[in-house]
């Protein structure tokens, strides 16, 4: 057993694979913050732990301390608490069921008994989490199985308590990821078969409307080949698209493209990356090993030179799982690759290698990345992306936004066509809380809050109540853009301390027990609860944690006291949104867009008892858009009577001003 | 390249396991029937075939010829051509998605090319249906991984067509499954927590009302344990237990008894299976290892013994699956046991050993039992078990009846709830053509024919419309009981050829491509075709399949010409079921249950244009219960004018006698 970091222990058994999750990753732990940690005793003696190899791999059984509830395992849609449960970590495109398989597997768990466990592999790793004992026994263990391989290395992330060793394995990973400012605004992903004049007359649209978007999402049409991808601009579609970025960019828009790993034989990166490709083809397309630094650095370079250099600030990547369930259209676990890397472990890695290569992209020009990828894995905490799904269970897609920070994730619940408008405010609301804000209306000409059903939509067919509903898009737009000081300073805690900005209740009181089970709320920061209304539900039995709350919409309301349930009604324009008592909320007025260079006109609203002294919050400032910008904490603070002021120290960009405020 | 048989190849590469479904097999192949076979040539050349060691374990590859159709791969619920596709073979209660998770999955396909292969392997092999070419190029190939092993036997099935090769293999699994005549009656089973009161006023209540019911299942409420299980009749609900067994057998009732493998420390058994039990219990019951020959003979002898010595039928085998999909209840897959299996394989196996086990209580005896059991895997046609679920979607289980026959196996689409009387006519209708016709009414205090509604049911609140739905069921059961000479004789035909009694289209008509893609209809031996509706299908499109057909509620009817698709409307007692022109279809009198020693008074009805010379139909005879009875063919003559009668040769017990004829 070696200790790591004050607190993160290290063991390993047997000869563990060369290639695993630690082995290639791309970010270095955040050492600074983590040698900065008390030093904790490792939960388990080494003792305690028993490994075998068996003719299907190795195992590790841990002991269980027979009251405790175990969570993460990555982004997992179908359930909560994962005690006596078995999840295989098995990256793949549209899990179905409580069988581990995900999005992005993480073979990591954390228990409320304070701690955490890593298991640094690659493979298909099962996690049988003390559903059986032995024979005449009652002891029930964890008992991981690594397929596959001779030996695992552990790592053990101790914790005063179970959020503490969740920030242990996000500073491990290396902190998490910090948005560009512009990133925190509202995203509009356009319709797949969009060209230029279609995008250009969204684009148009929303600022004469006055809807609040910052992203612009390019879906397949933009490539001369999407199956697989040639990462070639289609001029039929987009004629002088160089034109056609600077003009968005004009108009204050960031634009995102989409595209998959698989490269088309008529890319230009084509024959380059023939060498390091892996053994089958995907759609005909070549599936390149960036696990090789060359196959990641052609990757990089090319999307640096054809796409960063050229305005374009980020990438949806699609495509990067595997098809368990869809059919089998990716290649073989078997298969391949010039790594040594095989299908399996690919799988799961291929999502990482990919957003690593992205980002490679962007960081020589000095510029953070912001962008959404349906797969990722181990220590992705600080990469700059949100994991997406084409699943579409409103209650499966909450199920993420609460699992999402056991395993240094963001996951972005979407939302696109809808059963009816209620069912689509209802999923909107649930997105504008999310690391991204975005209506993903790729399979649709007319945006959403014009015709939110599918084959309508098509039709042209305008609702009659459009204008209602994009009255209600606007104001949920508006809600997201005041939300981004909030927000950027929760980021901003989540990079430095590995604290994730949004989560379940679990973490902050594990020792509430009536937060075990709680998968239907999450904190977004310290001070806001949010319990998201599904379609169907107008009255609404939700758990307040401990403390004092009160309520969004109504800031000088009495606040409830928490620690138990409340059963209200809602209209659709409401939903259980709370404030921690005595929180200065540092809302912003609105923009139409987050510029690249972003200044917040802040309008704080105080929530609590009326304040006989000074009341203040804490928030991150720095340029908003460059990697290693400087940066400092900014304290903002409201006089008794409402007044407010920022105090500074130091020289730096100044990314707040003072526009008023409210008690 | 091997031949094993006439147009069976056998071809090892590597160093395979030595515990595979081939090695543990529990019958021997039909050896005569094989030897009597015409020589075909194998399907593919050794040196098509590329087998490589990978890091996972191995795979073959074998060539596919760019246009046929495959299917097979076990009970598959959720399609049936499997071209394109990945499927692993993997047992597990409740499989939800397309992945080839089943009941029974099967390392076995078919081609629409006229040859099948089995890898003889009980991993969770992987098949990769020919989803990925390499880079560049455009053949496809089917891709077999056995995990784990560094080697594999392939049995190479050629046939003159699909079909042979069925035959084939089944015939090399040992001929397919006799019933006894018992079995081919109607099966019901009891509500779970009824006592015997219970049971014996569903036993007089049946026979009161005419309901023609043969076997009688009781659920866990006969053991004292169940969760594991004692394997102990609970004397607190079956007082004088044997007194029970006698008068229900008196009434001409077969009982059949719920168990599972896991067997509870206060069973018999407990202390005598230790030594052969597995690393982990489930629900603190034993997992015994049936490979080995000293836990089956316990096993066996226990059964023999205490149950089928003292008048019990059969078993209905539960739980012998995994727990994949539904929570990690069972073994984990890296659970060791004595014989050198692990849980993989085990899952794999276990509910074919299991199987075996059972058998062997009753064969000492001379007599055939009939059971269910909910899990099978490779080579089981001759296993006298039928495959059942707790999935309930009737389209899925439609698609088991399709898709049974080309994987040696037995399925029940059953029936107990439903959404009303529609549903509940609909899963009926379905059922009465299955390999065993049972309402598993577990759940249920009153017969569904009282109360379709779970809750209801419960409430003891009765329909408006009971005696409508018993004259539906009444009308169902006869019907069923009128084809069992002709459903025993298709049986028979299993056995003794190989061709499976349920079949799809496609396996007699493989080059009618318009068969290919047809997943909604069975031939029912020789001469049957049935189509079943679900529930909101009031018009029916159906494909008949080439020659001609007459509605089976219409025989003086014109009939139709197959080779396309009709489109007809039916009311709730009418059903797409037609009977090949031509035919002399050997229906028989009802009875009230299906005796041990059966005779059945023929009524046969002639389809077809009014016939001007005899026609006639050959039925299979014997004593209808022993094992290796011996039997004969009877051919069953009608006169032009309607006048039937049976011409025998030797002796033998007769079984059939003439009650009447209809042309």
């Amino acid at each position: 057993m070696e200790t790591l970091y004050p607190g993160i222990y290290t063991l390993t058994f047997g000869t563990p694979e060369a290639l695993t999750p630690v082995a290639l990753r791309d970010f270095a732990p955040a050492v600074d913050a983590l040698e900065g940690l008390p030093a904790l005793p490792c939960p388990f003696a080494a003792a305690d732990l028993r490994f075998r190899t068996t003719g299907r791999g190795c195992q590790v059984e841990l002991p269980l301390s027979g009251f405790e509830q175990l969570y993460g395992f990555g982004l997992q849609l179908k359930s909560f608490g994962q005690l006596a449960k078995k999840k295989t970590m098995r990256c793949n495109a549209d899990p179905v069921a409580d069988t581990g398989d995900s999005h992005a597997p993480v073979p990591f768990y954390v228990s409320t008994d304070g701690y955490g466990v890593l298991a640094d592999s690659a493979r298909q790793v099962h996690f049988y989490c003390g559903a059986n004992a032995k024979p005449g026994q009652t002891e029930r263990r964890m008992t991981i199985e690594i397929p596959h391989a001779q030996g695992v290395t552990l790592y053990i992330f101790a914790g005063q308590n179970i959020l503490g060793a969740v920030q242990r394995y996000n500073l491990f990973s290396g902190g998490g990821a910090m948005p560009p400012a512009w990133g925190l605004g509202v995203w509009y992903r356009c319709y797949t078969r969009g060209k230029r004049p279609e995008i250009e007359g969204f684009a148009q649209e929303f600022r004469d409307r006055k809807l609040p978007v910052t992203v612009l999402g390019l879906e397949p049409s933009w490539h001369t080949k999407a199956y697989s991808c040639s990462f070639l601009w289609n001029e039929d579609n987009f004629p002088d698209h160089e034109n056609f970025v600077a003009n968005m960019r004009a108009m204050g828009y960031q634009l995102n493209l989409w595209e998959h790993v698989f490269t088309h034989p008529t890319a230009a990166l084509y024959e380059k990356l023939l060498p390091f490709a892996g053994e089958y083809a995907v759609w005909d397309g070549l599936a390149p090993d960036l696990s090789l630094p060359e196959a990641r650095a052609l990757f990089a370079g090319y999307h640096q030179k054809e796409f960063a250099e050229k305005g374009v600030s980020g990438f949806k990547l699609d495509e990067c799982d595997g098809s368990d369930f869809t059919g089998g259209w990716s290649y073989p676990d078997a298969a391949a690759f010039p790594s040594g890397l095989e299908g399996e472990r690919m799988h799961n890695l291929i999502g990482l290698l990919y957003q690593h290569a992205i980002r490679r992209a962007f960081a020589p020009l000095g510029e953070r990345t912001w962008g959404l990828v349906r797969a990722s894995g181990a220590l992705a905490a600080p990469s700059p992306f949100t994991v997406y799904s084409d699943l579409y269970d409103h209650r499966d897609y909450i199920r993420g936004m609460v699992n999402m920070g056991f395993s240094g994730l963001l996951w972005i619940p979407e939302v696109r066509n809808a059963a009816g408008m209620e069912d689509f405010i209802r999923r909107l609301q649930t997105v504008i809380f999310a690391p991204v804000a975005m209506i993903n209306a790729w399979p649709f000409p007319l945006p959403p809050w014009k015709q939110v059903n599918d084959a309508l939509n098509h039709a042209g067919v305008i609702m009659e109540n459009t204008l209602e509903a994009e009255a209600v898009c606007r104001s949920l737009f508006e809600l997201r853009s005041a939300l981004a000081p909030y927000l950027y300073t929760a980021f901003r805690k989540y990079q430095t301390e590995g604290v994730p900005p949004i989560r379940a209740l679990v973490l902050d009181t594990p020792e509430d027990e009536d937060c075990w089970n709680t998968e239907d709320a999450v904190l977004i920061g310290d001070s806001l609860y949010f319990a998201p209304l599904v379609a169907g539900e107008t009255e609404k039995t939700f758990y307040l944690p401990k403390g004092q709350w009160v309520d969004f919409f109504a800031p000088g309301s009495a606040p409830l006291e928490g620690g138990k349930n409340y059963t209200f009604t809602y209209d659709l324009d409401h939903y259980p949104l709370f404030v921690r008592a005595g929180t200065l909320l540092p809302l912003c007025d609105v923009q139409q867009f987050i510029p690249v260079r972003p200044q917040f006109a802040l309008r704080p609203v105080y929530y609590g008892a009326a304040p006989t002294a000074p009341v203040a919050v804490a928030l991150y400032e720095d340029d908003g858009h460059s990697l290693n910008a400087p940066g400092r904490t900014v304290r903002l603070v409201m006089q008794p009577g409402g007044s407010c002021s920022l105090e500074r120290t130091g020289d730096g960009t100044e990314m707040y001003t003072i526009a008023g405020g409210q008690q």
